[in-house]
């Protein structure tokens, strides 16, 4: 009788590309020199993978959703909920998030500059004063993220996501007053509208908007919540496979999905997420990691920052980085099957995500090895794994690990 | 002008397998000597099939259900109704079923084994007293099954699945009082509390369990329904796709999906299921049934057995009678089309259902013949069909066969 086998997720971050002139029309996964990521497809099953459906330009969040097997279709109830889980908020089932940006009112009210001058110092001393207010039984979290951008959560019983906007999404108005389409959301309206007279009055004498008006910038004397989103209905990570899991990832908005689904977010001091980050330590913490799961997710960001700055021989490195931390697994582990592909493209021409598919292989024990013996998006296409989903990756696996429940009789 | 054609699918149950070190690494396909499959590879279109999707574990229920050309995420409702399906039950439209455990409780009607010391005989005897019951306008159908296991539906107007167990899942307890969750429900939780204590009164003195007391076996003086679930609203084969099938199956639950969708289920008193079966037999009740419907599916059960036996050279021998049964077709059918797959894998590494991809041939007067010359999991893998669906089968056999309205104008 075969024991039941661990499993690996093994994802570099925007690792599929296109052809560049630059590397002599390969890709970079292509050009870079990669033993252990050619020997995974050689010893195992390879094919294509498309994170979320054939062209669908994927986010990190949508595309980890689906390859943890939760349909973002189903799940992704917008930015909000996923803002706050990417900047660390301890967003719970029942609460409605906002995306929410500091922005500047004259003295009449009307809105006079929806970034407040794209203000970067100062933010969390703002968002401090606003965290922690509570009104009608219901409390306020607040975060600042990046420049004039901040996550709001309201927490308590009985709210709704169907609120319009207070952002007016234009200057010389006032804020818009929120509305609420049913009874639970008209409750969240109220909280909202709240909250944004609560956040003039506060924000307007704080000593970081009163050194601003003093050198000459516009004051973050207003908040402006957008975006409603109820926090998702998701059964946790166990409930949803049978067993439980690990993170090793770099990406806090991954990390923020992983802590919501009640995973183990590993923390892994010396995985910085960009070039520079020591990619044996999260090897290392991985395989730490299967000695209290039998499944672990890993992300090595960089292939997707340096597809963001256009730097092709730079996303060749991490893609030799990821080799590298491929290596480590296979020699570290024992009765363990390895996926190694991409949560989406960022093509160096692009500097942005797109939606071809990513190269997939499926490497361990019992595997039915095909003839492909390169790792890489145009070497794989012709795997007997052909082309499947994101959303297919962990029944693929676990079918293999004998740790998926059967499905009938 | 093209006549339409008659179609047959044919299915090795569990025949898709893994690498078999036993093999040189061969599966059992790979390694069987089959010129009838082979030569419907060679001469017809090839691929992979995946029984419901990629990496899912599915029984021969949920299979068959979807090679049927119906969802099983829409349309399995649990083991309760195709339990009793496959024990040869009756079960209509509008019918409430549950899987049932004999059980013995003490004096006090705590339940001292969920499995009445596993009694193997008697039971028809037992479940003879319960069958046919009336109460409240409705009707009790009770049938024993293999050991302590038996299936009740609960037959009448107006009644609801959503009922909780009686079934305490746990001994030293009393059986639980049955919940309903709506009204229609209550209404079947009350006739199953009500079963449950007739159970208990007709059980007790019955001569099986007064010979059992004698002898020293806990008596089955009870009997405990659990996992409720209504018949499925299924249409019937030929209403969904517009002409009549037969079945040529050995598996008892195959043949009660078939009943209940109306379709012929041939008896063929030589195909006995295991290895001694008379496959030739089985080919020649499929041409025989074809002079009567335009489809026939027919499985052979004996690789599924080898499988869960873990014999890699019985698996072999397996895969040479579906082969020996091919041929005849071959040599007996005209204007017909051939589908050769596995309705899951069991691999004779696991002994178990596991959800790689099994390989499928398409055979017939006018394929797209492509260039894979050998049916196995890896040969099939490099074939133009690419990687499909079990419920995408019928759809691709009809076409070829002339008989598939069209969806639009």
């Amino acid at each position: 009788m075969l024991e039941p086998a661990k499993g690996i997720i093994l994802l570099g971050d925007g690792m599929g590309d296109w052809p560049v002139p630059e590397l002599d029309g390969d890709t970079p996964i292509e050009a870079a020199v990669k033993p252990n990521l050619d020997r995974l497809a050689r010893e195992g099953e390879t094919g294509l993978l498309d994170p979320i459906a054939p062209g669908v330009r994927a986010g990190s969040d949508t595309a980890h959703l689906a390859i943890l097997g939760f349909d973002p279709y189903r799940y992704y109830t917008g930015r909000g909920p996923f803002e706050a889980l990417g900047i660390g908020m301890d967003v719970r089932r029942g609460d409605i998030c906002f995306r929410v940006n500091f922005a500047t009112v004259d003295a009449d009210g009307k809105v006079l500059d929806r970034r407040a001058g794209r203000i970067t110092e100062g933010t969390a001393e703002l968002a401090a004063a606003l965290d922690g207010l509570t009104h009608d039984g219901c409390t306020v979290l607040f975060k600042q993220s990046v420049a004039h951008r901040a996550a709001l959560i309201l927490r308590g019983p009985g709210l709704g996501a169907n609120v319009t906007d207070a952002d007016p999404h234009a200057e010389g108005v006032p804020p818009h007053e929120a509305h609420g389409a049913d009874a639970a959301s008209e409750k969240t309206a109220a909280l909202v509208n709240w909250f944004v007279a609560e956040s003039r009055r506060l924000l307007a004498p704080h000593p970081v908007n009163v050194a601003r008006v003093k050198a000459g910038l516009p004051p973050a004397n207003i908040a402006l919540p957008r975006g409603a989103g109820g926090a998702p209905d998701l059964p946790t990570f166990a409930a949803k496979h049978g067993f439980t899991g690990a993170l090793v990832v770099e990406v806090g908005l991954v990390k923020g999905i992983g802590r919501y689904l009640d995973m183990e977010v590993v923390d892994v001091p010396a995985a910085t997420g960009d070039i520079h980050t020591d990619e044996l330590a999260m090897a290392r913490a991985v395989v730490d990691a299967l000695t209290r799961h039998p499944f672990v997710l890993c992300n090595l960001k960089c292939p997707d920052v340096a597809g963001h700055d256009f730097n092709a021989l730079q996303k060749v490195e991490t893609v030799q980085k990821l080799d590298r931390l491929a290596g480590y697994l296979l020699a570290h582990t024992t009765n363990t099957y390895i996926a190694v592909a991409a949560d989406h493209c960022t093509p160096v021409l692009v500097g942005d995500h797109t939606g071809e598919p990513v190269p997939l292989a499926l490497w361990g024990p019992h595997t039915r090895v095909d003839r492909v013996a390169e790792y890489g998006e145009r070497s794989c296409a012709a795997g007997s794994l052909q082309r499947v989903a994101g959303a297919d990756l962990l029944p693929l696996l676990t079918s293999y690990m004998l740790r998926q429940e059967k499905f009938g009789a």
